[in-house]
């Protein structure tokens, strides 16, 4: 499976989708810091916003059963923790596009100050929503990380 | 729509269902103590666990779409907070029959000195699951109901 | 406890603070439909963006310290379904003051078409952090409430 | 950072510790199957309940502020997507100590026929909870884990 080095997704490139959000009340853990897994809800998201933003709709596609997209690896590397009240801006930063698969990365940083908190990579693989059989990037998705997303390698 | 008197579920049947737990680390809010709204996480594992105590699969009922049951009403009443490391006996104390409907009523109480911690109802109305129009409870719901819980009124 | 009639509730003075959001693809349930519980998510999140606009903000009271609002007693009503997908406006529509509490309610409507989705009351009474002993609204939290919400009874 | 090789974590010594659970109703996503990232909920609360088996209980870590525990890096692989209703085994599988960190890896199988779902790993930082600094594994941790798990490299 593809993976980004981590440190290769501490830049944000200038025109790199981005959503803008609060750490919430309940994403907090026990130990007072925003729970490690949030950062997996916030990068799926954003993801989900830039495809709407791209006019690529993932409700309608699962209502219409078009395809699907399950995780087949996730990673994160934290950098800094996140409290209640932090205002984040979760960039996606890069894009790996193989055959029938597709490794997006993310960064997670402060909206004051910049400084970034987590890097998160994705893998999703593209399957038949009946079968689950492994099927080529869907050209819908395709086209819109080729002409949005800072591919790697370039 | 019928609600229990939140008192009425401080007690706890002897032969109720009762589902033993322990509070998790990102059951936690930012103020400290468990989210409120893990309280209805709760009593829905418990709910799933007695059907399937008593034979019924509500996985099944759903992959067969045999018939729905979402939520009209819920309510909750917070006696004291819950922390990080409690062990909580989530019971379900009672139970109230309409002809499309069930009410039922949880009792969250800690393990160790048996404090109450909250009381839960929650009104199921029972749908065709391709239509959401509203039918019969079940035969199937309603037996094991009328069976193992304390019917309010009795 | 003050309980809102849930049908007072449906209709949304012109003023009232709202947050819009997006149901997200993790609200989801079994059912495929938007998981009861996260009502009380959006609502505390309403919550929260509404006292952070009217200039006190709830991650800075925690963090000093200076008092907290645990949740007494919640309550929801489910009129329609909600869908990943769907975007939604959660409206802060009423407010009852007490002098140690304050009952909050809540509208979830469809942004497009202006269907309600549920109603939602929360009742937060007021503590002091270290005692958990009940203490009088803060004066910081009764002003913005009692400038910017709909009070019941008037 | 240490990485296991995910292959390595699809075996699970006969000795190792493992938590029996049920994928619950609201663990699923608009997809369908289980939302990703509960796999991470599902190792923090075995790892938690391994602690505790050992007699070292993590909420009171927490509450005396002995030492902190972030995650710094955490990977998953998916194998076969979970559906609600299955019933699942979170075994801890194996570890790597380094002087300030400790990475577990975990295995997710399905408790009726043993096919492998996931392979999770999480890497702990140990520091201090006031200063955030990094600090030595403490050895109330590392007695347990260099006594009860299969550590790598052997």
């Amino acid at each position: 499976v593809f993976r980004f080095d981590p440190k290769s997704l501490n830049g944000r490139p200038a025109d790199s989708f981005a959503l803008e959000r609060d750490v919430r009340f309940h994403d907090i853990d026990a130990a007072g810091i925003v729970f490690f897994a949030r950062a997996f809800e916030y990068v799926i998201d954003t993801f989900i916003a830039f495809c709407a933003a791209e006019g690529l709709r993932v409700d309608e596609v699962l209502r219409e059963r078009r395809w699907g997209a399950p995780l087949r690896h996730v990673e994160a590397d934290y950098v800094q923790p996140l409290f209640f009240g932090d205002r984040i801006e979760v960039a996606l930063v890069a894009a790996h596009l193989e055959d029938t698969s597709v490794t997006l990365g993310y960064r997670i940083a402060n909206c004051v100050d910049g400084v970034v908190h987590a890097t998160v990579q994705a893998t999703h693989v593209f399957v038949d929503v009946d079968t689950f059989a492994r099927r080529a990037v869907p050209g819908e998705m395709r086209s819109i990380i080729e002409t949005r997303c800072r591919l790697w390698p370039a």
